[in-house]
């Protein structure tokens, strides 16, 4: 197809993942998590998180988080988070069907959470009509291509623990936000007080696999049956396992997430002084949001793929990756210019 | 590891899939379904199920059973299967938990439901306190090894329909079945009359994937939310696809089967005549169940992995895959001679 | 107790129904909705809510709005609603809970959704990502007083139906807007397209019960199992069918409700002039919605018992029933006039 | 109708309890469970099964098994009963819908689970892809009319702890069981180490109601949530309260309850030596279960109301009620020794 700009997800796999995928393809090997791919994968999370994390490798990203807010919660809670989350916006509703709780959303321009969002959703404790509030759930980067600050974080984390709630981050896009700000991927989780974190991997270079990592021992108690009943135990664990290894293990995770972040910072300085294009986001990871006029956006389609993310607005998402190039973006840029005439 | 007979999936990937996966590694490709791939994958399987067929790719064997009966039932449904039943016995209750029915298990001894024991269970029709029986599930091959005959499929499926009900088949080693009987994937599916089918990969040759096949339009028509609300829709599609096509085209599927179920026969010849061995199951498939004296069994344990599959009994399963080489065997019946010593 | 203002469920049973249950009370009677009184009633709905109108009795409105929206739903769903909705406030994550959909709120200043509401909304058809939008739930009258006129009702039976969705209204207190509008109970119902009605009683004079009314026999096919398994199903159904036929016959339901809307105009007309009073919704039904100032507040709520609406605003909310007399409001105003200095 | 003998709950309301209705039919009254008839009910069910003992008031029985189910329970639970378990038979699925775990049963020819029935079900701990046995659940009187023993009471809750599972009993028909050992509510409950008793009201003389009782703090502390989102809260809470005081004042459940008990006695003293009658169970409680020839059954049928039991068998089930009176017994038999020429 043409160059996409339209996902993260439109790009293939990395060879380092690919090649650890057929190195991995040797004898014979145990399944389900029990296999010493998954055992060593198990230990590299831990030396990024810390010996209390406890992970768990699942399929994707929408199994991550229902099954992240699944372990922290039961049916009569409330998950807050902003209208533009994945966990809303993006999961067909997986959320509410299987944890049985309310979803309540809070609208921001940014796609981030404040304190001062959530405090007023957070009354009703011990009334026994109100779902319970439980759980505040951010994206971290949001999907606006926005990043919390670590103090960010600790601000919601704080709040959560005060109320006797816990505090979820989907890490979608976490390395892109930790190559962002410079800061270890544990100085933005438990170290901010998250309790309990989807960390992406898909969009960064792999070819699947996600990981739920939990990070207080009770979470973790009965989460083998949950990630199983729930449909997203992998049988030929180790080749999930396999890719993380090569993910973390000499720093590919960080590689990826930085070229990507540079070659959406590239694209932003290459089309922030054109005229009539309005940047709708600050861009401080892999996606640059922009409204442009109506003849270029169809002119530039032709070219090049890409989503409307607000069909109301006209706002575009133009998303890179790590194997996106400046080659495509310098071509993107010229046909958006070309567009604009 | 040791030279495992645990499981299908104890063994890694087929060659000519991996290469798939690389071959596919290419360019930006759109995700979700909406790739080339998936496409010339979904013709494909049209080739072997007739035009009819509609299928969609999930993760997992779970997954594609739990959808497939989603599909079919509303949650005051019943859903009838073996005792022995993959849905029953190792899917952590999923099926309960997602579609909302209750199951009814019945004993048999090898694994396979006959219409004189379904019939028993058909009552309460249009009685409100009552669970509606729904669905009749079969496996074929069974967990036990064992193969219907279409048929006897046919007859299930009769029976089924004659009550309004419908017949899922979980076909996770459904080439097996094939390879055995010398029939067309098809003739012992849509020809008999099976209403929904999850058609395996995974356990022959794939790294994962597995595919729901829904033989009737109704079924369909919502099912793509279906598929995305319980968490299976593989974002970088087109590597669950480029999988079934490698798979399919060529007669992957088949090939891989037969060595698998050869490979059973091969152990079988090689046991059948020891003393103290009683095998316990017809060897239709990939499988060998046997009963060994305990002394042997702990022996044999030390140099290969295999799997006690009924403890009261001492029963134990042996896995033949599409990489089990005969000198495997060769060497795990010199050993189970020497530990019977 | 004090004179309650708090919930016109503070009030207790209607002497007519309960001597209706008395009456009842004879012999031995079929049970689980097969007795003559379930039939009888079911006839009185039909001749309130025309031939087609199927009627189940349920016990309490929680149960009556979520079985009307499982009946209209699959758990991919949205229901849209207002955010001051009963669904959405005051059931504790039921209708998330029990149809696995997800619930969208709108902001209204009077509790009242309309048309242009609701239009943003509709978007995501066939995208599989998003809950598909299906029901629009209504409340009438609405939880803060207000009441639908009947081409209000069809604008938005109109809009649901042009996009293959359906409209259900919570009409818990349904007889206060027909008393209130002097329209039938078909005209606003039925007859401006509103496909499943949840139709109180308990709030107006019963001693429980409440009815769910379909308009659609689809919808009705297999709603004996759904209020079965959703644990709605009365084995002495006499009692709660006795108690409807009290209800409807002579015209109590309307009696009643006259009574309680009469009441709360008489309780608005006397402190509507009252300086440091401010009523903040139009007084339509039998609830009364003020801010007074919070020393008055505290003074009224020694003598009499009312609730707080709106934490945030100090509103409170007052509810007039069937029981409650002129002389209860007479010292209420008294002493709220007291209270004031 | 005719005389009935279908079930216990084709009797009406005791007189003492319609009473009870009517005097609490007094002045306004706080709603769900916040009167003062509930705080006196509540203190009652104390007095019978001790200080620990949370009670909570629901509508029917279905509501009150699935909601003790639920408080002991996550989804990925086995839950235990005998086949002919109301829970398994009559509730159309709901506690596998609403528990979302595994309903396991066992095969009984009384109706009774023993040790020995369920140790062989105790397997698969710890292991991931297993549903994990969590509750093992009895009815007493059981549906067979067949009462447990205390010591086999103990046996049970002794076996499930020693697994750190619970032993829920549905005490539909507690009162009788406690009416025919002549032992207290409390010895056969939390005395023999029950964790979660379902106390029924309504088949022996209440209008509707049942009871919640949790022996535990633990299981206690959410419920609230857990019977509101689970549509069992009842908004006139008084009128289930005062009937549960009028029932437990003044001994009038086991006055019942012997009554019913003594009524099932005489029937089978009645019919017991008739030629070609076979009394199929033990007659402890309020039922007469027996097997009669086609011809006389339907003769029989066209004078008075009952059930067949089993289709396949034609045994037919009898049951006594507070109301049933030596007139009706006596008309019946001589009846029955009509057909039966």
């Amino acid at each position: 197809m043409k160059t996409s700009f339209g996902s993260d997800n439109h790009s293939g796999v990395h060879p380092v993942v690919l090649k650890a995928l057929a190195d991995a393809n040797k004898g014979y090997c145990l399944s389900y998590g029990e296999d010493d791919y998954t055992l060593r994968a198990q230990k590299a999370f831990k030396s990024f998180f810390g010996e209390q994390a406890q992970v768990f490798f699942v399929f994707n990203g929408t199994g991550a988080n229902v099954l992240c807010l699944q372990a922290l919660t039961r049916p009569y809670h409330v998950i807050i988070c902003a209208r533009t989350a994945h966990i809303n916006q993006d999961e067909c509703g997986a959320p509410e069907r299987f944890t049985g709780c309310k979803v309540i959303t809070v609208d921001t321009p940014d796609g981030k959470l404040r304190p001062s969002d959530i405090q007023p959703l957070l009354f009703g404790f011990g009334f026994q009509h109100h779902s319970q509030p439980k759980v505040i759930s951010i994206s971290q980067a949001t999907e606006l291509g926005t990043i919390y600050r670590p103090e960010e974080i600790r601000a919601l984390a704080d709040l959560a623990h005060r109320y006797g709630m816990y505090l979820h981050m989907d890490g979608s896009r976490l390395a892109n936000a930790a190559a962002s700000l410079n800061f270890s991927l544990a100085s933005m989780t438990t170290g901010c007080g998250v309790d309990a974190l989807s960390f992406g991997g898909t969009k960064n270079g792999m070819l699947m696999g996600e990981a739920v990592v939990l990070f207080h021992p009770d979470f973790a108690n009965d989460f083998l049956y949950i990630r199983k009943q729930c449909m997203q135990l992998f049988s030929k664990s180790r080749f999930v396992a396999a890719q993380y290894l090569a993910y973390l293990e000499n720093g590919l995770w960080l590689e990826n997430a930085r070229h990507a972040n540079k070659m959406a910072k590239y694209l932003e300085a290459g089309i922030r002084d054109l005229p009539k294009v309005t940047i709708t986001q600050k861009v401080e990871s892999n996606a640059v949001f922009a409204i442009i006029p109506e003849p270029a956006y169809k002119r530039l389609l032709e070219k090049h793929f890409f989503y409307t993310w607000d069909e109301s607005t006209g706002e575009v998402r133009w998303m890179c990756s790590f194997n996106t190039r400046k080659s495509h973006i310098d071509e993107f840029v010229n046909d958006l210019k070309t567009s604009l005439l």
